[in-house]
């Protein structure tokens, strides 16, 4: 049975000249042809291919539990250096799943089009994100296609849902820093973040900040294997680290404090946002982990961590202390004290 | 440990004269406050209080299968007769998952803002939501939001993810039609797609049309213990009945035909059909069911249907042939025959 010719497509889609229309989104046979033609055949796997309006799919194991995390990716703009909106939308989510402590298992997308969005750069942007959901090994399992018409969108909006699975008696949480414990990163600050603006602003000076969006799953397995009772794992994207470690610091009732002289950050990143005016601790990351680890682990924690290709620059770079303000410090270079309060206003938007 | 304060709010939401602006997207503060205030409170449940970056839950029992499905909704306008992007997300996604035979446990919810959008307008959607999720005894267990500026977005976009839990042994899908087979619908058809027109259209005449959104999985549940065996079953949305039938001819490898004088139709959604110039078996609906059915267990089935108040006006409509052309075909009541074709173009955009 062949869908196309039974669906009765005259042609091909356009991929070199065509563009989405609201057709692609009615429901029709334009939808189904794009659906066909564009994600079917980049994303194919046994659990797509019914095209029933959701996947069947094997639950977690006996005594799992399930992880279940949401993204949408509003990232502008839709390419930069190092990726794109789909690998990123992939990332994201694959790491939202992660830092729970769970297995990725499965991904749906939804996707929101603009009309008159080139159909090459949303195939460019299928394949980014059929290629890292294939290297994460999380198939893209169910999907849904909106158009809205020119100047209700920008592009494309891509929503990602990761399953994950759990195993029984993990508990990570950002619950769960405690005094004592030491804090991680798995390597440079800030690279995703100042990619998108370096793209975006004059910055008056050749850089060749990359993004660092990359699936974390893998990293955070070979850091639970070296040390099963980590506490806290998060990625810190929209906000930074700074935000990261302020809601760890309300979520588990504790202060922390950091070193600035610890924490790694790549040289042309410190000259942008120097340039730019912004601090480095704010600026979103889509491939770096934080780890709140008991104080007696933490170079065990260290050690997996720099022992993977995505952790080679990790670090220690503060520790948890008691605090019931709940406030994040950093001890600075010169041996002073200054707060890392919240993001406050909106930095940069569309980072993610 | 108070959020709230730890996180240092000057001031709760403007919820009367606010706007959504850059910063509620932006990582920090403000998006936590809107997190806190707008979301949270209305969607409380064990799973979201923790606050993480994903939610843990139980998984579906042994034995038991996963369904996983989304849907972005992008509806125009937001706020409609009987109904609004905020419910009709959540019965939209309920539904993808209950026309699998699954029970629907949870759903993840990722809002698209534009900014501008009035707080007042964002809360009578996410109040709207979080009752149809407590309606449906399907709880929002994690969460998105992200802003795009003005002009870049149209108010709200809204995508649900939700997971089901499919019993063992249990088959139901696009692909299981077979000659012999009855079709029945649970209702009238197109009342979604026009209640949405009239809002849009000057009409030239009053219509007291409402959407008929609506989550459907308790008449599923009727359905399924009075006849065990449904072969297939779909909710006729976008392309509507139209569009959903031949969809199942292709995967199913088989004919369908109608009988004109049996589909229900209201008479106003009829009236408003005429005059626009439009077919209402194209007309999308938001609260319908099509099942397919083994010819000798087609009245049992509708029985369950016509018992439940969602399927009172439900019908037997056709029945399912060998044909390898998978046409679907119409009866008319002056005894002619026609095709039912796919929809073409773009007939009601932004419909869902």
């Amino acid at each position: 049975m062949s869908g196309p010719i039974k669906k009765g497509y005259v042609r091909p889609l356009d991929l070199k000249h065509g563009r989405v229309d609201l057709g692609h989104g009615g429901g029709g046979r334009a939808m189904a042809q794009l659906i066909d033609e564009m994600f079917a055949a980049a994303f194919a796997n046994e659990y797509l291919a019914p095209g029933d309006d959701g996947a069947v799919l094997p639950a977690p194991g006996a005594g799992e539990r399930m992880v279940l995390a949401t993204d949408a990716h509003v990232v502008s703009p839709l390419f930069f250096p190092g990726g794109d909106i789909g690998c990123l939308s992939v990332h994201g989510t694959v790491n939202d799943v992660a830092v729970m402590g769970a297995r990725p298992l499965y991904l749906a997308a939804a996707f929101v089009l603009e009309e008159g969005f080139p159909l090459a750069d949303l195939a460019r942007i299928v394949r980014s994100m059929a290629a890292a959901a294939r290297d994460a090994g999380v198939p893209v399992v169910t999907g849904d296609t909106k158009v809205v018409e020119q100047g209700k969108g920008d592009g494309v909006f891509i929503t990602t849902t990761g399953v994950g699975a759990l195993a029984r008696g993990r508990d990570i949480s950002g619950r769960g820093a405690r005094p004592g414990d030491v804090v991680l990163v798995s390597g440079t600050l800030g690279d995703h973040g100042m990619a998108i603006l370096s793209q975006r602003e004059a910055l008056g000076f050749e850089t060749e900040i990359v993004s660092d969006t990359a699936a974390l799953h893998r990293l955070v397995d070979d850091l639970l294997l070296a040390v099963p009772d980590v506490h806290v794992l998060r990625d810190p994207t929209r906000g930074g680290l700074a935000t990261t470690l302020n809601e760890i610091a309300v979520q588990s009732g504790v202060g922390i404090t950091l070193d600035e002289a610890t924490i790694p950050i790549d040289a042309q990143v410190e000259a942008a946002c120097e340039f730019l005016g912004l601090d480095p601790l704010y600026v979103a990351n889509e491939g770096k982990l934080v780890a709140v680890v008991p104080g007696d682990r933490a170079a065990a924690a260290l050690a997996a961590l720099q022992a993977h290709p995505l952790g080679r620059r990790a670090a220690a770079i503060g520790e948890v202390s008691e605090d019931p303000n709940c406030f994040v410090q950093i001890r600075t270079a010169f041996g002073g004290r200054r707060m890392v309060d919240w993001l406050s206003g909106d930095q940069l938007p569309r980072i993610c």
